[in-house]
């Protein structure tokens, strides 16, 4: 891997103004396609610092996603503001005491002005008045567009911002949430040199632990290489809490939180499914590789392995804009259960398999999410797209067509996971389907997710992630043999996607 | 050091019960005080998971920290009830949905009975019909402690328990947050034995840090080398945000925060100064180094470094059950004032400068704080005993007598302070005090801060810190040498505590 890919780039306050750019233009369309004035601000809180209950313990303050989006500020306490006829832009910052100064260093409007290259800096307590005064025109009231509306993932709303006087405007609630977060979904090229960082960084991160590992290693070992690795190369967050999850860990999806803290002993012969994925000023990544502790696939562990594989390779080869999401669920999930009817796993008719959903047994999460600032970028649902309530498929994050411009996770998985293998097995004509033999068996193959961070093309998709991914490619740089940097064109590239024809119902 | 150290060590639940008899006993002994009958039970709530803003983010969950001190529960959503006449304990589990443990893993209430070594599980939705079945005895009302008090670092007030029904209980606001909190004030030696590992693994991961800065490294660089060497001996979380300043930046008292995110570039003749410290299971460390990143003292480092590090090392000497610490703040700062004067930075009496406060000119913050579960673990100021409001004092975080079983850090400094400086220069009294010139030559070499962990022992105190403090100790060690394991009495070490006798008003 080239040491070039891994100087932190710097960051032009640029991406951020191109970002309320893109903002400006579409309310500025939308406003003048239901025939309404071109007048108005879209005015956005920024994140609060929290204490833990009643203690004075700080986590480290990551801002609110919006109005990252839109400022690229990252100390807590702001407000900002963006006139959608001249497209200027105010920050307004937080007034704070003298005595701050010694404990956190001075920082004055006009160094914030400068540093985030917005029109215009004002405090806090200045903020109704400096509204009225450079928004009311002839007279009118100032108009607030307010971000409010529902994260599709978390189900939870946006609060809208809020300050003293408020009243004395004219606010929009419904206008700007949909708008920004389409916004979202479109990547700048600015935006996607930072997602393909966040990729490089993690990438070599989780190169650096696949060599490491061993037998009698702790979980939290391979999290703590991953977390120095990447922050040592400028990623002070990470996007997610680290999955490092080994043996039976892997059949857990969400692995590693506070509950189960990636704090098992790892044993010879088992697999180890890792999902970890820095974040570089904002925008982030998402990367899971699967592989065996001790650097040697056997039989069993080959077979779920090119199973997923060969799905996240096939739906890579048939990405493109225009592409439905959900079809390439499906994809992935044809491509596993067909491989694990060649081992005799399971057995009968694929088409009726897929109709009955089965193969949300054996995966039981989407195919993957919008990944930007968030890790799970909103914008999955836009107004008017329903969310489908058939086992695997209602866990989609999103279910839209491939744009040009979407970044997008390809992470198909198989995991043999309990409840829902019980659940197949106490349903008659479901459990028919099964080799409950051969299940048994593979049972200890454990759980594999292999997840790359794609860029979709005019013409196809990019793969941002550079990770081993053939069993021979993992075996080898596992053993020590150097690993190739990201301008050598991987294997799962696609410059000219295949024609897509889903064979099944 | 030796490797012996560094394994994490086992955690027993006894740590835990111990530390609810310890509150039982309290309450019971208030209650017969006051002539009230000892019935009733102590009654918490565990923290909760939060997402970020709208989104699904979920930083990673860490208990509250009394809950945490009684229950030693890792997972979120939980209430916990302390019986006071029997001392029996219950802790309710969140019930969570079964497609939960597809996500998640399977918890069940015998898990956790088992884990955390309680008398009772149930769960959440059970609350109110257990308390009433188990409590009350004679068709009495149950009467329900709970936490509620003023933590006096943040000024925040923990928030009290609360469920749906619990208007049908007797409740009781203010005896439990003043008993509970004096408990935490005096560590157990299971307590202690965590306190000390978290030590161990801090104090090396320090000398990492020493061994591998070098100029042209990022601050942050600094910050991965510490935060993945003490996530690899087990310790996943950090007590508070990493301080890695160096140059200017080291007189920024709380730098490395999200607006001064420890990006600055290393020089060649900066001073560092390193405050971070490592948590295991909850109980913490917070040890600050400094020395100059090139690993040599220049004549004027020296200065400042050596009147810091006498005025540790002076505290540390003085330092026994009975001493108050407000006297030893004044001792470091004396000690500070006498160095710089033997320097000509200032000039004049320093009884003088004492009764003006000019102390807190280069020492604004306090000498130390109590240590445990919280960096700034409470107690500080029990009821009665008023915060100074003069200089420097007003920033002590204790002023107690010190007790047999504290555990409080040892932190002087010497800073030039821009804003401090300036302040004392337009006062005509305070600005005589002063070699302005001299004043302007030192600036450049930046903060100091020398921090131990301190354990009061019956007859003087025990250092829990193990990093190299002597110029020619921290020059070795940077130069390669190597470091001797903490069963080598270190030179800061107190067994018998020298008179004191503070010789300034």
């Amino acid at each position: 891997m080239s040491k070039s890919s891994l100087t932190p780039p710097g960051v032009s306050m640029e991406l951020h103004a191109g970002n309320r750019e893109r903002l400006v233009a579409a309310l500025s369309a939308h406003l003048s396609a239901s025939a309404r004035p071109l007048r108005g601000v879209a005015f956005l809180k920024g994140g609060e610092e929290q204490t833990r209950y009643c203690s004075d313990y700080v986590e480290l303050f990551r801002q609110e996603s919006y109005f990252a989006y839109l400022f690229g500020v990252q100390e807590p306490g702001f407000y900002g503001a963006v006139d959608i006829a001249s497209g200027q832009s105010i920050l307004f910052a937080p007034r704070l005491s003298p005595g701050h100064a010694v404990w956190m260093g001075v920082n004055t409007l006009p160094y914030f002005k400068d540093r985030y290259k917005v029109d215009f800096v004002f405090y806090v307590d200045e903020l109704a008045q400096v509204l009225q005064s450079q928004f009311s025109e002839h007279g009118e009231t100032p108009l607030l567009f307010l971000l409010y509306g529902k994260n599709t993932d978390s189900g939870n709303y946006s609060k809208p911002a809020s300050f003293e006087g408020i009243e004395k405007f004219d606010t929009d609630l419904s206008t700007l949430h949909p708008l920004l977060t389409e916004c979202r979904v479109i990547k700048s090229d600015m935006e996607l040199a930072l997602i393909q960082y966040a990729n490089d960084v993690s990438s070599e991160a989780h190169i650096e632990v696949m060599r490491q590992i061993k037998p009698g290693m702790k979980e939290y070992q391979l999290e703590s290489i991953f977390v120095g690795a990447s922050r040592y190369r400028g990623c002070r967050h990470c996007s997610y809490t680290c999955i490092c999850a080994t043996g039976e860990n892997s059949s857990i999806l969400h692995y590693g939180h506070a509950g189960a803290p990636n704090d098992r002993t790892l044993n010879d012969g088992d697999m180890a499914l890792m999902d970890m994925g820095a974040e570089y000023n904002f925008y982030g990544s998402d990367i899971t590789c699967s592989y065996p502790i001790n650097g040697k696939f056997n039989r069993n562990q080959t077979v779920i392995y090119n199973a997923v594989l060969k799905a996240h390779n096939d739906v890579i080869s048939h990405m493109q804009p225009g592409v439905k999401w959900i079809d390439m669920h499906k994809l992935a999930e044809q491509t596993i259960l067909e491989s694990l009817k060649k081992e005799n796993i399971i057995h009968g008719d694929i088409a009726a398999m897929m109709n009955r959903r089965l193969g949300a047994v054996f995966m039981p999460h989407g195919l993957g999410h919008l990944l930007g600032i968030d890790t799970h970028d909103p914008g999955g649902y836009p107004e008017g797209l329903e969310r489908p309530k058939e086992p695997g498929l209602r866990s989609l994050r999103t279910i839209r067509e491939l744009k040009e411009g979407m970044v997008i996770t390809v992470e198909p998985g198989c995991y043999f996971i309990d409840t829902l293998l019980r659940h197949a097995r106490d349903d008659p004509i479901s459990s028919k389907f099964f080799n409950w033999e051969k299940i048994e068996i593979y049972k200890s193959s454990g759980g594999v997710r292999v997840e790359s961070n794609m860029y979709v093309t005019a013409q196809g998709c990019k793969n941002l992630t550079n990770c081993p991914r053939e069993i021979r490619e993992i075996e080898a740089v596992m053993a020590g043999a150097p690993w190739h940097s990201r301008d050598t064109l991987s294997s799962t590239e696609n410059a000219s996607p295949k024609h897509f024809n889903l064979p099944c119902p």
